[in-house]
C-alpha cells in the first residue's frame, strides 16, 4: 500500500495511492496518519476497510497539493556519514557506529513545496535520503527484530544549511531544523511494496543535472543495524521518522562549494519511492 | 498562575496549584496543556474560567504523583554551556554564540518520577536548569519582542550520559534522550510569577549533598537572547520547551567524575518554581 496525504497546508487528508497511481480520498476510514494509526495497527485495518470501500472513495486530482504523507512525528532521527563516499567528500572519517542528529519536525513540508532559504543564508544544501517510519514502538530492539519496527518507506530531502551546521558553535541541528527544510514524501510505501530496501538506486538532480546518484548498498549501517542502535538510546514512538543519510554528491562536496540560489529547482527520488520536486524561494 | 498535571503516567490531568499550596482539577476546563492551549490564549482563559468556577474543581490530594506540566511538545531546545562556570568545568570554552542541541520528547517524565540508568551505562550525570515553556510561535522574532513569547517557567533536569553524549560518534543528542531523562515539573509558573527570570536562584543535591549551587544571573545568554537566537534557525511552536543550560557542579565536572548509582536521591530546585526529587534506579 502507499499511503499519501493530500491537502492545502494544515489541512491535510489521509489517501492512498493505487497500482495505475491514481490517487484515493480514504479519510471516510477515519483516522489520520499519526501515532495512534501506526501503533495501533492502522495499515492492517486500512487495508481491510479499504478492499470493502474502494469503490465509495472519491478520487482525487492529480493537481492537488500532496503534504508530508504522516502527522507531526514525535522525531526526526538523522544517521549521518552513513555512505562511504560521503564521509569522504565531508572530509570526515567513517564512523565507527552511526551517528545521530535530530531535525526539528516543524520543517516537515509537502514532497513538492518550495525550500525557502533562510533569511540571509548563503549554504543551503541537498541531501537525498530513504527514510524509515516506525510502526512499533522501539525500545532495545535487536537487530533480528528490528524490521518488525518498520512501517514503510518514504523519499525525503535532508535539506541542511552548512554554515549553520558547521561554522555556528557546535551540533548540527542549527543546520538542519529550519522551515521547509524536510519535505517528505510523495508517498509511504508498506514493507511489501518494497522488495529490497538495501539494493534502491537514489538520485537528485539541480536544475537538471544529476548530483547525487547511488544505491542504498553503499550504507555503511543496513537499516536493522540503524534501528537497534537508535533504541538503545532512545524510544521510537510509531510515525517516528529515520533518515538514514545521503550518499556522495551534495553541495558541499564540490571545489568551490555549490549551494543552492532562489529559482533552482531541485528533484530527486528513490526506486520504489516515486520522485518530489522543490523549488529554492528567497525567505519573504 | 501555577500549571501542573497529575494523575497515573498517560492519563494525567491538568490542574492548577494554588497560593496555599493546594491543588485544584481544572479538567473541567476542558482543555490540557497543549500547543493548542498555549498557542490559543489558554492561560487568559484558565484564568477567566478558573475565577467563575474555582469552588466547583476538586481538591487532588498531594499524595497524588505528578506529571509534567504540559502534554509532549514539538521539541526540547537546550542550550549547551551557558554558565561561565560550567563551560570551565566542562574544559570548553564560552562559546560565542549559543550552542543547540536537541532532545527526544520521550525523555520527559514527571518531577519525582525515577529517573532510569540506562541499560548497562555507568555516567549517567545531572543538570539543574531553567526550562521556559513557549506560549506564540516564533519565527525570526527579535530580542526586544522575544519575551512576548513567553508562556512560562518550569524546573528541569537534564540528565545526560556522558559517555553515549561525548565518547560515542560525535552529536550530544545520544547521550540526551534516554527515556525518563527530562523530568520536568513540579509546576510552570506563569511570567507573573517570577519577578526577574535572570535572578533565580538554582541548586541540586545528590543524596542530601549540594553539588550545584548558582544563579540564572551568570547565564552567558539571557532569555531573549537565546530566544531571538533559536527562532533565526527553526520556528518554536506553542508548549516547545527551551532549558536554558546548567550552571557548575555537574558530575563530569568533579576529579574524578562522580555519576548515579542505583539507589541515589537527586533532588533539586530554582526559587519560585518549586524542587522536584528523583531516585535512581537500574534499568529492568
Amino acid at each position: 500500500m502507499k499511503l499519501i496525504r493530500f491537502g492545502a497546508i494544515g489541512n491535510e487528508k489521509p489517501g492512498v495511492q493505487l497500482e495505475n497511481g491514481d490517487w484515493l480520498d480514504v479519510s471516510g476510514f477515519g483516522q489520520d496518519y499519526d501515532e495512534q494509526f501506526f501503533g495501533g495497527d492502522g495499515i492492517r485495518r486500512l487495508k481491510g476497510w479499504l478492499d470493502k470501500n474502494v469503490g465509495s472513495c472519491s478520487k482525487v486530482d492529480d493537481s492537488m497539493r500532496l503534504g508530508a504523507p504522516l502527522c507531526r512525528p514525535s522525531k526526526i532521527i538523522c544517521i549521518g556519514l552513513n555512505y562511504a563516499k560521503h564521509a569522504q567528500e565531508a572530509g570526515m572519517e567513517i564512523p565507527k557506529e552511526p551517528v545521530l542528529f535530530f531535525k526539528a519536525t516543524t520543517a516537515i513540508v509537502g514532497p513538492n513545496d518550495d525550500v525557502v532559504i533562510p533569511k540571509g543564508s548563503i549554504k543551503t544544501d541537498w541531501e537525498v535520503e530513504l527514510a524509515i517510519v516506525i510502526g512499533k514502538k522501539a525500545s532495545y530492539v535487536s537487530e533480528s527484530e528490528a524490521m518488525d519496527h518498520v512501517a514503510g518507506y518514504v523519499l525525503h530531502n535532508d535539506y541542511s544549511e552548512r554554515e549553520y551546521q558547521i561554522e555556528r558553535s557546535g551540533q548540527w541541528v542549527k543546520g538542519k531544523s529550519c522551515d521547509t527544510f524536510a519535505p517528505i514524501g510523495p508517498f509511504i510505501a508498506t514493507p511489501d511494496e518494497i522488495k529490497d530496501p538495501h539494493n534502491l538506486d537514489l538520485w537528485l538532480k539541480v536544475n537538471g543535472e544529476t548530483l547525487q546518484n547511488s544505491n542504498t548498498s553503499d550504507f555503511v549501517f543496513d537499516i536493522p543495524t540503524s534501528i537497534s542502535y537508535i533504541s538503545q538510546f532512545m524510544t521510537l514512538l510509531p510515525g517516528d521518522v529515520i533518515s538514514t543519510g545521503t550518499p556522495f554528491g551534495v553541495g558541499l562536496g564540490f571545489d568551490p562549494p555549490r549551494y543552492l540560489k532562489p529559482g533552482d529547482v531541485v528533484e530527486l527520488g528513490i526506486d520504489g519511492l516515486g520522485s518530489s520536486k522543490q523549488v529554492a524561494k528567497a525567505y519573504s
